[in-house]
């Protein structure tokens, strides 16, 4: 059997229980490392979950797969992944090549950043299309995000941005400021007023961390200056359609009440 | 301490070790009982938590969430919700009313049927905004649902139907064959081809039960005469933009593999 388990968001003890008992039956257990990192290292998830963990890279799952599945039908191999196994990237590739081999393939679910995002105040139903920012260079600005911002703009609908993921490097985390400056940037190239420097943005830093979770809400200006500690950062970018209680929701979050209420009367009519 | 704790998608083992730890050290603990259920008795929760349950209906959370907080400030309290606690709805309310109390506050998230979508095979980048279809009466036939379809569709993009959810009420809940009637009856009427009885769509049921999980792909027309067994049931209505992988991987549950090569090669060109 291969399992593939989500770890959730943050630290060991956001396995699952039934995650963890599969873990302890078997008999080698990958972590998948290109995609994202918990907030532990390595081996506090060993001492956890009492297995030796292998870790495995993009480069290992897409040319070593039958490696990783070796004699999967007759023992239990785990394949570990922040988060929940299909929050961000799925992993199609391993799982198409499982069922080629006939090894039964059970996935153990988990939060991850697409469905925790709720906890900054807003009804996951109001979210558009998720997207990335990736890191940019002096030649190379990718500005494809910016028209799928405009495309849940339109509709009213809230856009959560992935930051910084890089999968065919050791991952690289993108602060918010930093994803902000990029948005400004594109937003002078592209001139189609999709956000401006006073829309209403939320920032999240380490979501699902029980002691160092971060929420600001203010405008992108503001948010622009706020320091968000270390990785893992996260942005939304506030869409039209919203309630009068996620608006009272966030403003437990916000920077400045005062600019807050201004910007909620102004832009919300609420 | 109010702990918010997620449940996950199935049975007792799917709570999170660190959500486990919480409901030991808590005095009194609640279940949220009005928008979704395991798949387990509320009799097998308890036996493996150790701790009674307080079943917490929508009346009881909106009227006398007091009374759920009491002591909050001292003891520690739980309130249970299966899925995330910010899966479908939002305990905005409660949350809202602990904070006003200056009671802390703390969120353990799980997986939801909103990132767990991804297990049929489709990039959570690529769905639009998550629908609900309620239950029609003869008088009451409410079909905004058919513009969200539409305005994701119009984008390319996937849409998550949730099935029956009703808020005021007992849960009930809609077999994918109702929601498919459902659909065609508002397509007749709104007549804007938004999706046909050809369209390719994915039927799920008991997503995350490692032993009784069932996803079967097919046209509307072909999933309206499948036995989905008993609850949970969902469906996507695919979108035009799919990946190679993501065809490769559905294929594995489509219900008629001819007929899905056709289609793939008709409606998507691949």
């Amino acid at each position: 059997m291969l399992y593939i388990i989500g770890l959730g968001l943050c630290d060991e003890t956001d396995i699952t229980v039934k995650g963890l008992e599969a873990i302890k039956s078997c008999e080698r257990v990958y972590l998948e490392a290109y995609t994202s990192i918990l907030m532990v290292p390595k081996e506090q998830l060993e001492k956890f979950y009492g297995k030796e963990l292998i870790i495995a890279d993009r480069e290992m799952v897409e040319s070593q797969s039958d490696e990783i599945l070796l004699n999967a039908n007759s023992l239990n191999i785990a394949f570990l992944v922040v988060g929940d196994p299909f929050g961000a990237t799925t992993h199609t590739d391993l799982v198409i090549r499982a069922r080629e081999l006939n090894i039964p393939v059970t996935v153990i679910h988990n939060a991850s950043i697409i469905n925790a995002i709720g906890a900054c105040g807003l009804q996951l139903y109001n979210f558009g299309q998720t997207i990335s920012i990736p890191f940019f260079t002096d030649t190379w600005k990718p500005d494809s995000f910016y028209d799928r911002i405009k495309e849940n703009k339109d509709l009213g609908l809230h856009t959560l941005c992935l930051l910084g993921k890089k999968i065919y490097e050791p991952p690289r985390y993108m602060a918010i400021n930093k994803a902000i400056q990029q948005l400004f940037e594109i937003e002078e190239t592209r001139n189609q007023k999709v956000y401006t420097t006073e829309s209403l943005a939320i920032g999240i830093a380490r979501l699902g961390s029980s002691t160092d979770q971060k929420i600001k809400v203010g405008t992108l200006n503001q948010l622009l200056s706020q320091d968000f500690g270390p990785p893992l950062h996260s942005l939304v970018i506030v869409g039209s359609r919203v309630h009068i209680l996620e608006i009272d929701f966030m403003r437990f979050f916000a920077v400045d009440k005062q600019l807050y209420n201004e910007i909620v009367k102004k832009d919300y009519g609420i």
